[in-house]
């Protein structure tokens, strides 16, 4: 522990078996990464709550492997996102018991199941299409303990399917909302619903959509209030600021 | 008439009075200008039934009164779009008679009226800010010589505003639609109506909106069917389509 | 039935077998999802005449051949667009009557012909790169029971064969014009036929065309009035604009 | 009251005075505007517990004050967004109690103060530049009864300065931070802190900035977690968003 | 020959074979077809002087095959760009004489060799990677009978190359450049030599090259004089307006 | 002359009036500076035969009017474009004779006429928008000597006008095409002409014109050939690439 | 000092007067902001030898006077960019020996005059319209204590007259060039010089030069190596990367 | 020499072997060429000590393969950059001792090895992913003689790790930071070192990221000072210009 370190020093100084001068030589060398460490420590496990999460694009299937081997010895959960299925064999080789979602493409090696949270994230999305998106959402609520409502079967043509489960929206805590193409169903929840909306543009859709550019600017620029927004396909992201709300509010229940 | 003109040429040639290659140089001439002469005429006149309009934007004031002026002493109605008030008093200077929207930034000079359909347009629009573009379509309308329903406080906060008014909307050959900002309502009322829906995003927004890109690319990438789309604010050129429907159902029906 | 459902409901009450809160409680569940359930039915089957389209791109076969059973099984016809030939074949192995139109990339599976329209839509395109966009429409116009007259071989280069169909043209209720590149020709068709045009930009072309945005922008801006546009490569969207208002001239015909 | 006039319908029923089928005609008118009128009813002022806001931008003074009016008759406080100093004079000229915050260009005219938060939502900015988009979202959040902490003084070139903050930033249910140019500050922020944060790009800054374009890619491209994003210059958006999760956590708390 | 038929046509009115009012009904026919065929006849053959181009991208071997047969039916040369070697070879299959200029991507099949120029135009490209666009334009030359003298080892690093070359570029009649990355070339060309330089834009580079943007735009906004532009990798193009140059300056010679 | 320098510096050390080592000095401090005001000289009075230019935005009238006096006192014809009445006005204040093109913003003073063309130079216009643009063509084409045919009250809706000129159009050397909106007049132009057609796309239009970029793309992605572009309002660029051609058949006539 | 106080800290334990768990509730408060403190003072006033500079864009004058009035109380010189006219003025007003940059639209105040460099920094542009953005760098350097040679006429038509100046651009530690429209000068530049060229795109031209983005991507893409690049019209930043270079070959000389 | 043969040119006119007007003759051809040939000789060689380098991308292997025996013919280092496996291989099996970084794809042929600086560049990036880009920078600097530090295991969830390195930062004469996404990195080291920071953007990322775009206008707007950028994926751009500041100091040292 960082304190327990830092309260070490200063007591073997206290002691007199460390002299003022040598100690400050030390800390100049602790501060930033004993704090930083602490900082990050904290932040991940006794803040936040959640383990830090592997991108997996862009590293090569070894770079994988070596990172999600080093969380373990630490002790900590992994959880993997855009990881393709050669990639996740090549971890699963190494660790039998990791879980390969496949449509969200995310993986998750569990040392220690993560307490679940009471409240619990709703995730909307319009089309089947859009269901990898979502699910890269739904399976991070999973890594980080938040509870799941999966509400898939909604969209345009299909309004009155979204009214039938405005109960289930509403008792979320938050919602997200994963479309693509035009991108109108955010604001459409946005006005059924109490919570937080966290509208996630997909790249789904053709010509003009420009592979989730028109979902984007029609979420930004939603009349509906209470709704923000995060990357194009990025459901991790608006899995990680949903559960920082479940968790607010948990701490603060 | 070109069909007469041709006879006569030919005509001529068989009585002897005109040389075949003398002929063959009047008809190198003519075929083209007359022929185009012809169409233009039919289209605007016979086949339309609706006078040119003078898009005053980057004219002067002078050149609009002269263009008026032509248009008048043909005995065409004369019709002008984006037209400054400025602009306006030079033409109302010449032309008492001229009558300015002011909303609408549009003029007309009725020489005649224009025969009134019996089927209408309905033009829709969200908000006090979309009306400037909702006016230019309507009053386009009104120079053609066809109905218009104005349902103009509707929008996202207000759709009961919008179902309360769904029987005007069902029962128009053809539904206008103006919207800033992500441009959502058109896919609202494209869901709700029969008849084709023209959406006209407007400029209206700040931001990521981009002067009515994020509307525009919205309309464009819609879910609903049934919806086509015009230029950013163009609610003229959203008229003369919706125009053309109700002339071709009444022409047909 | 809604209707006899909301009936019963209110007997009830009326024969005291009901007390009017416990009414009203069933009340606030019911009217959204029951009228909306009646909304969609009317909206496809009644209303608008033409059964739901499966958009197949981003879709699994499993998914595709899903969705077909199901609305085979209420009795609608069935058809998919953007549907590539592996994912047809997944199609045509549980039903062997699919049909597929491998330019257009779509298949239909018909539970019953469509009654025909009288009117036909005309389908203009210019270039064989072109064909497969309007193939889209054209078998999109045949799913939904209006006719189609195929104009292919016309463009900038060759005027002359687009004037030689100008009659078909004129006569058609409405005009769908595909191109890419430059996206001129809807203009051109726009100034000689009375009936709506329907611009449909294609991604065909390259350098700055930027996979149609040059062609869909070219048609936003055209000088040529009753003009419409539809996203790029939208073959389908812009084939059920037109066969509402073919539908529209029939109704009040 | 919606619910009562149902009850009574109901009651009407059962008392004999109505007969079912007439009951259902009566209830086939109410459905949606009443339903709908409850909705934004209820969403409004029970389930969300703000009023409406005024967007004054593109709007005349005369239909701001012809709104606040409205609002005001039916007992609602008012708040007035991007409202010029001409417009608020307009408005203060009939409502003499209305409050203008001039760096947010915002009005506030108080039927009655709404309930205070117990949870406060910090917002923070880097410069003195980024004010009038901070004072927009805290004036906002005043208006609806949420405590704010300004946390101003803070930035790029003052990092300690925000470092100093940091109690007062992790206390807050929801952090707000507003930044131009590269837009960095938010993930600097998130880094810090357990609550969520919502940034704001503000459309300070020249060249490739775009008017605030560089700044919303940067936090929409944010490599720290719990970090959602609204519009340019949408310091009422966030505003909303970061209220929404504070009325969450008393709710739940 | 147009001019003959229509010559005959009259003849025959003159002889009285033909009465006036029939002749009508044949021009009535003739005008559009013939007089466009004519002009397509005389803009490629007489006016011209080249023959129509197939882009092969986006066809099919097949399609191209079938348009090569039908030109060489009519004794024109064909000449195909965008040509693939898998195209190329379809058409070789039943043309053994065709031609195919590998890093050009063209093919030709020359019914008879092209009247040759006596001036020539000058293709420059900077490096090796700009050398297909290069071919591109000289193997079109090439096929319009315009002489080409390639330059294609110079470019920035090299400058003195191109100086070397000066006295060959002096003497051009026109000048293409070929440059990608930042497309500085073309300004150094034109502030060298007398004629007319085309510049080509080429989709070489990475990264903020935009796949030929940054090129296009730089020579958009070039400060030298005397210099135009073409779409990015438009080697065609580029090609046959500088031979439409050379024509010129040979007809008025 | 530079030649005659060099002469005379080789023969003073053939001389023995110069020491070679001396020689080589001077000749390091030549090369450069010469050669390249040689460079300039040529090309400006000789090759190309026509004077700087000066680009009056952004400059401040002082500065103007400074570099129209040093030009007169090099006995230069003076010709100054993006020139404001202010800006004339100060020009005139010290240059009587300066002659202001009001519609074009462009000034000459004339040191001495310019020897006059015999071919000629159209420059065509669709509206009287396009007309600043044209001018600017047509005004920079008299200062460099080369007769210009105005050809103004052409486009889309009154093609049948572009055809009655086309003798004119044919005739000329060169073409220059000014078109805003979506640019498809140089299309048109270039289908009917054997000469080179500039495009000078123009900045008018609104919505998703773009200031010009819709007209630039359909310009760039046009299917004529022989077509080339520069940049959107450069009616200035146009002319003098024009005049190049004019001067070049000129001097091979 | 920040290490005095750590180390007087430590004593204190050392010496009992201080408890260990004390010690660690000061040190909590300590690292973050202390450090940070003594991070900005190095960096600003030691490290980087030059003060804070006042962006005014943005700022009301009141806020630009406060701002330089706690600069000059802490004994800084004080330099302020893109300040108006009448922001300088309300500076001037209370600091009587400011000086105003007109061109550069930049001030200073100086309490001490700084240290001189003896390398010198070569501020390069092509025109009249470009000497803006090379005064703000050109003052910057002067702020900075560094020396500027001004090297203002050159460009692309006077490429001798860069030529010439090459013994001073050479002898140059780091050279500034600044340029709009195509943005081709650094390249040209950077092929001549020895030391490190800056490349500062301008906002000057117009159409396709979108502002600077032209120039930005020329600069970006530049074949020549030695060139890095900065935001459009950003003197400032441009002269202190410069000024940089400037002190590290200094502190190393 | 170019000094040398000029030098004997002047004596042979001076020693009356050759006349002054063929001396003439001989120097219109000598000076650009080898005035020219000087130059880049000097450039490369001389004045900035390091060969050219090969671009591999969009070159066939054959060519590399010619280039590459053409410099070591002529003495001269071979490095190369955006060399795929397969290129090298083809240089390899004729250039045996040939050395591939794999990471970083470039390869280098030794014909001496470089002096080596006593400088170094730090070269700094986030994470696996951007180290492609960086190990382009890193193994550059190799080529070029240039010393590298490699700070790889940094970013924003390790700011401690980029705190701890803080020492070899600071005693870098130059930093290279390549960072992808939101592209913060580069500011935060701007903010920690004294030296020229070089920022090269990287296409790590996915959404809005855009390919690097969101990167690279984070780092031309950051508020940082004393950095600069390069284009997207630049690192061996970014390498050049480092190395050019190391060169300068040890020249001045």
């Amino acid at each position: 522990m960082h304190e327990q370190r830092l309260l070490e020093l200063l007591s073997a100084i206290a002691a007199g078996e460390l002299h003022p001068s040598d100690g400050l030589e030390q800390l100049r060398a602790l501060p930033f990464d004993d704090i930083s460490f602490a900082k990050v420590d904290t932040h991940r496990l006794l803040r936040k709550g959640y383990p830090e999460t592997i991108f997996c694009q862009g590293k090569t299937p070894e770079q994988v492997v070596a990172i999600a081997g080093r969380m373990l010895a630490h002790g900590q959960n992994v959880f993997g996102t855009r990881c393709s299925l050669t990639c996740f064999q090549a971890v699963q080789a190494v660790h039998g018991d990791a879980v390969y979602h496949e449509q969200a493409r995310t993986f998750s090696i569990e040392a220690a199941p993560p307490p679940i949270s009471s409240g619990y994230v709703a995730v909307v999305c319009a089309g089947t299409s859009d269901i990898p998106v979502a699910e890269e959402a739904a399976t991070t609520c999973g890594a980080l303990g938040v509870q799941v409502e999966r509400v898939y079967d909604v969209g345009v043509a299909g309004l009155h399917r979204l009214l039938e489960q405005r109960e289930r929206l509403t008792r979320a805590t938050a919602v997200i909302v994963c479309a693509g193409m035009e991108g109108a169903l955010p604001s459409v929840v946005a006005g059924l619903v109490p919570g937080l909306v966290i509208a996630v543009p997909t790249s789904i859709g053709y010509g003009a959509s420009f592979n989730g550019i028109a979902a984007l600017l029609g979420m930004l620029n939603s009349c509906a209030t209470g709704l923000t927004v995060v990357n194009i396909d990025n459901g991790f992201g608006a899995a990680v600021a949903a559960c920082t709300v479940v968790r607010m509010v948990e701490k603060n229940g």
